[in-house]
């Protein structure tokens, strides 16, 4: 019988080759162009969870993409832990941007993975995330290692909301009935700082149009007369921020969290190197609401983007025309306490408040979800400890992040079972970004980590 | 010897024909993917000015797309007019919102239009407007009543900023010497209220480019902590207007034409019916600079719109991107005594100065031209005034609009001579717009009252 260190030695190209195979796919849920390899990437799921050991595996279809159930059930008296992915991916565009197809994974060494990264879409996001889930259970199953009932739910909707899921949680109490869920589409401090995220921020997408004139207009003979539907647009987003980057929608900070002093300076100690920061993204200054710290705005404060906007023309060279439309797609990011439909509701009301007669405005909400923040006392938060503490050779850093889990704080409502997020990605493996990659070493030490979580949580389950 | 109007009435459908097999050649200057179109359309162009009876005709290169120039020389001795249009279109987008295809010409009766009108990207702007002198010339050719010399320069650039002409005009000063210019690329009040333009406004057409981080970046790690170049740009673009309406560009209003009271109130005769306007328009109101009429607004005031503006994700549902940079397009229009290159330069100043260190910007300007008032006590004016009250049987109003035909000014400057701009479009007709079209009636109009110019002209001339 092997150890998780001499197996992962012996079968790590495998391993490699497989989620290589896996990244092919372009899995981008938010285009309906690609819907046929998103169900491809389902049956791709669906085998791998086959020959890594489950006993039963289904694709369960959905109001959209399916959802890829997996379970080995070797005792019902045993504890169950439920692990959760989504096999689906971002849009890869800006396409210009990528150094290699993003599709035609690539490994390349970084200063950041030595031992090199696959560069693809969905290698850190969450392909390659949950992927560590399988073949952990590969060696747990194969080397008789696995201590407790283990379900898999790999969804394909996590990118556009997670649409289907509550639906599908809400028939299938039974099937996904589990002690504790495991999700690994995080990341940690930095590879000598390990940290298991606590908290996540909730989320808000709406979409806005602004309509002026009934058709394009000559900017000649118009311009300077009649409603411009892009510069009335820029006018209005720019309103929903006041000078101090406090978002101006009423109602908006009603509900938030309030951190003691405490809990800040808690939070202070994490080690952050904002000249670093700054420069690793080549900008000449952070900005921010006032009164907070760079990382108290990305994870403990709620924000407003816009993550894009479009109008008039767009294309080569110059048009003198007034568009009839202008478009933005606005997203905020809620904390704990905020109820994402509320705020969609008080964006929607103000957004239409603050539009001048001149114009229409329509709001469209696209998704949204509720932030979390999960105890560290819990007997899940301590497996995972415990577990990381093992492999990496220290105490991981709880750590609030800025990113959203819509589902996190549906499975305690549906299923009313705990989230551990035990991720092991960075912050610069450009999740969302052309080149997005994930570390070769933090693939293997996410397998190396998963069968000690598991034979922890199970030794102090009671 | 026929009459101008039994040789309309005996030749009108084939004119129609011809007008349409020219608006089938999208001839979109401003996206090079169309460049062989263009340059077909100028071959179409020369053909049709030799059948109409030049007797020299020329497609003369230039650094972009070529001239071309046709002439008929009856006597040095007498006048000679010089025929001034582009063959050039703007791009058809947005594609969507055109009834019948932008190259597929048809005949369609509107409220307006009841003897018909030919939609069609072009109809209007300009080729169904300068094809309306070749036919006058075929006329005056046929029937042996061209009155004077006649030359055509007909352009290919001018959608995009006739970037070529002003080299070809100092390279050709002898060849293109005239007494007067003729240019049919504007409109008439309404169809039973002629006018002619008077004044035209100068362009300064630029684009920016605001980059924040250097790579697209997780709305969720990274939200509400770096600057998001969309929310900066929408902040920028919000500021160049104050909540007068006015212009914040320092230095921007310097040189401005100020109207006497009495000039004001004449213009102010013009007919014009706000609520018609806004109704025509579908918008809830006007919106402008405080203290000026619409009519003055797109008139004798200079105006700053945004033409097009893109950044982020835009595509199909949603992406919790923030984008690494955002663009927009902008076009200023001047009013005479501002100088287009002095504006641009105010504007890359001023926006360079408003952005905030967390960000870079980058100005391109695309291309500008000066504004241009002419007299409306001159032979040419004159002459043109008695054509048309000839024919639409009353006195036009002299009419300053708010478009610009950059190289009115330069042929003032090189050529030195002075322009009568005589079109016969209406603004409804949608130049730049989808749905562009040119009614029957205009188009027919309009040869008939080129010759009247011609014979005015030339018998006034000393």
């Amino acid at each position: 019988m092997s150890t998780i260190q001499s197996y992962i030695d012996q079968h790590k190209e495998r391993f490699i080759a497989e989620l290589i195979d896996l990244l092919k796919i372009p899995s981008i849920s938010a285009d309906t162009a690609f819907s046929e390899d998103v169900i491809q990437t389902a049956e791709a799921v669906k085998i791998a969870l086959d020959q890594a050991g489950c006993d039963r595996v289904e694709i369960c279809e959905t109001k959209g993409y399916p959802v890829v159930y997996g379970e080995k059930i070797i005792d019902p008296k045993l504890p169950t832990v439920l692990v959760y992915g989504h096999y689906d991916v971002q849009p890869p565009d800006p396409m210009d941007l990528w150094d290699s197809p993003p599709f035609e994974p690539v490994i390349k060494k970084t200063d950041l993975h030595p031992d090199g990264a696959i560069f693809a879409r969905g290698a850190c996001d969450d392909k390659g995330q949950f992927f560590m889930h399988v073949k952990a259970l590969e060696y747990m199953v194969r080397e008789n290692e696995l201590p407790c009932n283990i379900k898999f739910m790999i969804e394909g909707e996590e990118e556009v909301g997670s649409d289907s899921l509550a639906d599908f949680l809400n028939e299938n109490k039974e099937l996904l009935s589990n002690d504790i869920i495991l999700i690994s589409d995080t990341g940690i401090i930095a590879n000598d700082v390990p940290s298991i995220t606590t908290g996540l921020r909730g989320l808000s997408y709406v979409e806005v149009e602004v309509t002026g004139p009934n058709r394009d207009l000559h900017s000649g003979i118009y311009g300077g007369a009649v409603p411009n539907p892009i510069n009335v647009l820029a006018k209005m987003v720019a309103s929903l921020h006041d000078e101090n980057g406090h978002i101006t929608i009423p109602g908006f900070y009603d509900k938030v969290e309030v951190l003691s002093a405490e809990e800040r300076a808690e939070m202070a100690k994490a080690p952050f190197d904002l000249e670093e920061y700054k420069k690793a993204l080549d900008i000449g200054d952070v900005e921010g609401e006032n009164g907070y710290s760079t990382t108290e705005r990305f994870s403990i404060r709620p924000t407003l983007d816009v993550n894009g906007i479009w109008g008039g023309y767009t294309g080569e060279g110059a048009k003198t025309v007034i568009a009839s439309k202008a478009y933005a797609k606005i997203s905020m990011r809620l904390v704990p306490h905020q109820d994402w439909n509320e705020i969609t509701d008080l964006f929607t009301k103000h957004f239409e408040a603050i539009a001048p007669d001149s114009v229409k405005v329509k709001v469209t909400p696209h998704h949204g979800g509720q932030g979390y923040v999960t105890p560290i006392d819990s007997p899940g938060y301590r497996a995972a400890a415990a577990a990381m503490e093992t492999t990496f050779g220290k105490k991981p850093v709880p750590q609030r992040t800025g990113g959203s889990i819509p589902i996190v704080a549906l499975f305690e409502e549906v299923l009313e079972s705990k989230t551990i997020l035990m991720g092991f990605g960075l912050d610069s493996d450009a999740i969302h970004s052309p080149n997005e990659h994930f570390g070769i070493w933090n693939f293997l030490k996410g397998i190396e980590t998963i069968p000690h979580f598991f034979k922890n949580y199970t030794a102090h389950w009671s």
